[in-house]
């Protein structure tokens, strides 16, 4: 097979670039590991910056959901019992839309089989061949057929484990992580949310965040130690602990019900440099993690996203290829900007085993100040709702 | 001897608040440790916040000041050889003062000997007794002959190693502290200043600080281990190091010349809650420590002597006690405010020994943000130039 510009990974990231790549002409075949139904099963956040809502009008993908999004003007962030609001769209000019990455993938989907976009799925053993020649080109298997796509560009939307970074030889790579001595245990649960907006908590029991799917879709996380285990967590044990980290006052009203989903996600901060080698760009999960707090993940692979199709309209339609040279350092840019910003919200709202009675002070004086001044709300209500492209 | 205030140190805390009490004619007793001259000789920082610029007005002691002083409209912050310039007066309407401790002491020495108030020198074996009482009283040794003075209130302004915080019993006193891993080698030199603005600098050696006392005399920092010796620190080795620190274009103006004063201060962030016990009331270095970086610790002391010599004020004129009973808390609220800063600043521009590549990638993308965000730097702005009392 021949194709433009190849994707790996049919997650959002990948999605969103063919479909992008579609609307000007530009050819593109996807390929995924897993079936669609178990890319459709993941559960993953669901707070949209601007500049992806933007990318999916600009995709042609948004119809679902401009109607079912929920628009939220700010969010809470809540110290023990006092609860500190934040108005991003009085801060910045701008809201954020909280709309499921299920839900978007799944309208990604729709658009690509509409448009008979080709997605090759279950494929196995990717090789990703002569990336620093002018002519790349993949090999793979689907249920132990070979098979080969010949390309222009190869986009890497294939995660963290993917085989896109570790094409990249390790002598020309660099990485950065933090690993934070704590997961997320999340769970799912069919009851109305117990605010309309998140609500960001620090407690002295630890960090704990209301959020939701939709309004009869809840989404609770509390902080857990990476030793815990799910099956230490019953559904009592989870809502007892929930309540003693959320304010009082929303502990009231909180409704509580049987999980449908529970799960403890480690606390990461990742980044390689650069995000491109030869014909080969990183986007995504693939090049960067960061920590869930402040929902920068599928925002940070929107804005790698933007800058890849950028870069390759300009080298397709108008012969520029600064784009495709400029590629990782300017997504590198912004990549960093986030992780900071998640690693900051990460360390102002947990507890760390670390922390002595200094360092939680630092961490009160913090939220006081953020309570008390507007210019720390706005670099706080800026980052949150996305900087720009 | 009989006063209304009995005030422990006779630093600029101690001096500051005799006058202002005496601009109301509430008397007070000044117990120095030292002799005047002993005081005098000691270097400090000389960066003086709009708010204890107006302390030294309404003390009646800034005409010197006012005529010898300089404005500094802003400072500058590199990254290696990057220069970050802020314009404190453009970002928050405020400049600052640079204007050496040692100068305003001199002025407040003079305001107080020149309106005859009264300064007990080279006091020895000070004693707080019954401050929880209606008639606390104070001890003390002159050349071994021993003096008593009776007082309504005690001000304790004599430091982290004076009496007044040792007297609050150790199970009413809660301490907050952070040593940090490095200290700051400073000198002192009959140079011109390199730049007419203070210059933080972050380097990939560590940090420098240029900074001035006057037109012909400069002082300049470099951070060091904590295990190092003055005695290994020639001026040549300092000019070296200090000049592989600070951006290549501000080095290829410095002069260098030899030092007149050379010492290695250690870091610290120190807080002890409540700051007032009965009678007896703590201010400054008494009841809280900062890092230099940022130069808060004159200016924080200045804030307490605020908030003290109103409520005396208070209770006086006008018999309102909430000023006295309210003390420590609304001192506190402050100086919790100094101490973030000054911990938030001495992290984005030093080198820890237990930073990793990530964490490293974080000082820089924090340093980044701010070089482009107006939020982000009215916020250091509003902290730097003081948040009001």
């Amino acid at each position: 097979m021949k194709t433009q510009v190849a994707i790996i990974g049919g997650g959002p990231s990948g999605l969103l670039l063919s479909q992008l790549l579609h609307t000007v002409g530009i050819s593109s075949i996807v390929l995924e590991r897993k079936t669609k139904e178990y890319v459709l099963g993941r559960i993953r956040a669901g707070v949209l910056e601007q500049g992806f809502v933007q990318l999916m009008r600009k995709a042609g993908c948004s119809e679902r959901m401009d109607a079912e999004g929920f628009v939220h003007d700010g969010t809470v962030i809540s110290n023990a019992d006092e609860l500190i609001e934040l108005n991003f769209t009085e801060l910045t000019g701008t809201p954020v839309l909280v709309y499921g990455q299920t839900e978007v993938t799944r309208d990604l989907y729709e658009a690509r089989e509409k448009a008979g976009g080709q997605i090759e799925y279950e494929v196995e053993d990717v090789v990703i061949h002569d990336a620093k020649t002018d002519a790349p080109y993949l090999t793979y298997t689907v249920h132990g057929e070979e098979r080969r796509i010949d390309c222009d560009y190869v986009a890497g939307c294939d995660g963290f484990h993917g085989v896109s970074r570790q094409t990249i030889p390790s002598d020309v790579r660099q990485e950065f992580e933090k690993v934070y001595p704590f997961g997320w245990l999340g769970i799912l649960s069919e009851t109305p949310p117990v605010h309309e907006e998140l609500i960001y908590c620090n407690s002295p029991h630890g960090f704990a965040l209301c959020s939701m799917r939709n309004a009869n879709l809840s989404r609770y996380y509390v902080q857990v130690p990476l030793t815990d285990k799910v099956e230490e967590w019953s559904d009592e044990r989870f809502w007892d602990e929930f309540k003693r980290r959320i304010p009082a006052e929303v502990a009231e009203k909180l409704v509580t019900g049987p999980s449908i989903e529970k799960s403890i996600a480690p606390l990461r901060s990742f980044v390689t440099e650069p995000m491109s080698w030869g014909r080969l760009f990183l986007c995504g999960d693939a090049a960067h993690i960061v920590p869930p707090t402040g929902a920068k993940g599928l925002n940070t692979a929107a804005s790698d996203i933007h800058y890849l199709f950028e870069a390759l309209k300009a080298h397709y339609l108008e012969g520029d290829d600064s784009g495709i040279e400029g590629y990782s350092e300017k997504a590198l840019l912004r990549v960093w900007k986030a992780e900071r910003f998640s690693w900051w919200m990460t360390n102002l709202l947990h507890r760390f085993p670390e922390q002595g009675p200094f360092d939680i002070k630092m961490q009160q004086a913090e939220l006081n100040f953020l309570r008390d001044n507007k210019e720390a709300q706005k670099v706080l209500a800026q980052n949150y709702v996305g900087l720009p492209y």
